[in-house]
């Protein structure tokens, strides 16, 4: 039920994953049952694959999300995340309030045992024809430098199981690619990451090599750059929509072909969605948390934590 | 006889700056006598405009900035700033050793009095058609939220001065656009800033809201972030320069048309080039200065710090 568009954009790109998905996947769509099987009939689509759980509140963006996450019990998120919590569905998705889905990641969920701050993640393409993955996309402001060491961890593994990369280059973001470059933050968390075995650290990177690729697939920083980083690309993005730039590269900078924001260094897997997504960004949220599910993502994590040299 | 492509295309710069501004201008250059009195021979230009002052020795990029300020005596870099810190030039620009220049202007000319911290300015261009000021750009990667202000004060008269915008609107970069947003430091910055009568702050601004000019002309963050800023801009221009989008917009991002970068709190104008500067970023360096100087961008900083609100 979350979403600029909802309920109509998320279930019809969730009709749209079912049709791609393979045949051991069950979607279940946590919402207004009489408003799913409606738009299902109008689009002539037989409802019979999903599983409908039917509830009748809405936090909407307007909700305080920690207060609403409790008191609108029957909202779609709470009763999405007490599935998940419970184990009934393997992972979620929604493209409702953000901070709800983060309240509801960190409480009901929980952080993994040994990591310190979980976080969000993105993605934007590369020169080469890849992604490169981005975290602290926004979550945590102010990173200690063992924060951001983790994040080398769950950046790596997460470009391992879901973008199909062997030996994922993780790079910190800094302001010279010298060892002694930085701030307070970035010069100790590299002296963490220098040698390190838990993940293939390749050094410092700065912004005018995000893009290309020669660098690093994995860019680490804390949320409050991380966060800059991202809508600075989403403006270039828009401005060369704007200006009709029409171009194959910048047009890769689509939020749709993404899918949505995964929160990593929870227990469960957890994506959620830019606020106006279309039914294309909904299909491939669902395909991102099914590959989360089907990689083990969250499985490898904890193994590697268990197993970090860092702690 | 800094930059990649010294001592020529600084003299043909200054060569072609000398054409362009007023009668009551004197260019000096620094330098070896020899090799500008050659070249202006070779382009048929006559030097008797200039005042050249002869160096032999050249601080190169490999040097130690701190210890060759002092052990080259003769350098360019050193004798100019020596010439400045005496009053016998007005301002200095120069596309030389970045680090030298930055230890001539904060141990020869000084930070202005009151200043906590001198930083370093970059322009870029606004879908408007005017431009923005981005503060600090790279010099101070950690900055308390007092600098940050100060900044402000910084930015605003640069802006009015050099820009000629009457009442500059200064935002501070932040993750969003309510008050309560930020990582600590910006979060005490945003209280310090809100409702000053030092500078027309207009509150935060998020990076996707950079490029429109819809929310501020004058963009204040910290060296680190600002650097990133500044980075993951021009890699866009290179991007769009290496893609042929040919766009009157990401052209502007050229850095040739914004002279140089110049260092802002300390007393004199200090301005620093790009080391692959070209002849027309050489000369917009060089009226840039002039500028600061006729605008009496310095003594109007004066000023403003000793009427300051805060301190």
């Amino acid at each position: 039920m979350g979403g600029d568009f909802a309920p109509y954009h998320i279930i019809q790109g969730a009709i749209d994953a079912q049709v791609q998905l393979p045949g051991d996947v069950r979607l279940a769509l946590f919402g207004d049952k009489e408003q799913i099987t409606a738009y299902c009939e109008q689009v002539h689509f037989d409802p019979a694959p999903f599983d409908l759980v039917h509830t009748t509140e809405v936090i909407d963006m307007n909700d305080h999300p920690a207060k609403a996450f409790q008191q609108k019990a029957d909202s779609s998120i709470t009763v999405g995340f007490e599935a998940l919590s419970a184990g009934k569905i393997d992972g979620f998705a929604s493209a409702g309030s953000t901070g709800a889905m983060l309240v509801g990641a960190m409480y009901t969920v929980k952080p993994i045992e040994g990591i310190i701050r979980p976080c969000i993640a993105t993605e934007f393409p590369l020169l080469t024809g890849s992604r490169a993955l981005l975290l602290d996309a926004g979550l945590n402001a102010d990173c200690r430098p063992d924060v951001l060491y983790q994040y080398g961890i769950l950046g790596a593994i997460y470009a391992h199981d879901m973008n199909g990369l062997d030996n994922p280059r993780v790079a910190l973001l800094n302001i010279g690619a010298e060892e002694e470059k930085g701030n307070l933050v970035t010069k100790e968390a590299y002296k963490l990451m220098h040698g390190t075995t838990d993940f293939n650290f390749v050094g410092n990177i700065e912004a005018n090599h995000l893009f290309s690729g020669d660098v690093a697939d994995v860019i680490i920083t804390d949320g409050f750059v991380g966060n800059v980083v991202l809508k600075q690309a989403e403006a270039i993005y828009a401005l060369s929509k704007k200006l009709k730039v029409d171009n194959d590269y910048f047009n890769r900078f689509n939020y749709e072909l993404y899918g949505g924001t995964p929160v990593l260094g929870v227990n469960a897997p957890v994506i959620i969605g830019h606020g106006m997504s279309s039914p294309l960004a909904v299909t491939n949220m669902i395909r991102q948390t099914e590959q989360a599910i089907r990689k083990n993502l969250i499985p490898n994590i904890k193994q590697a934590l268990r197993h970090q040299n860092y702690s």
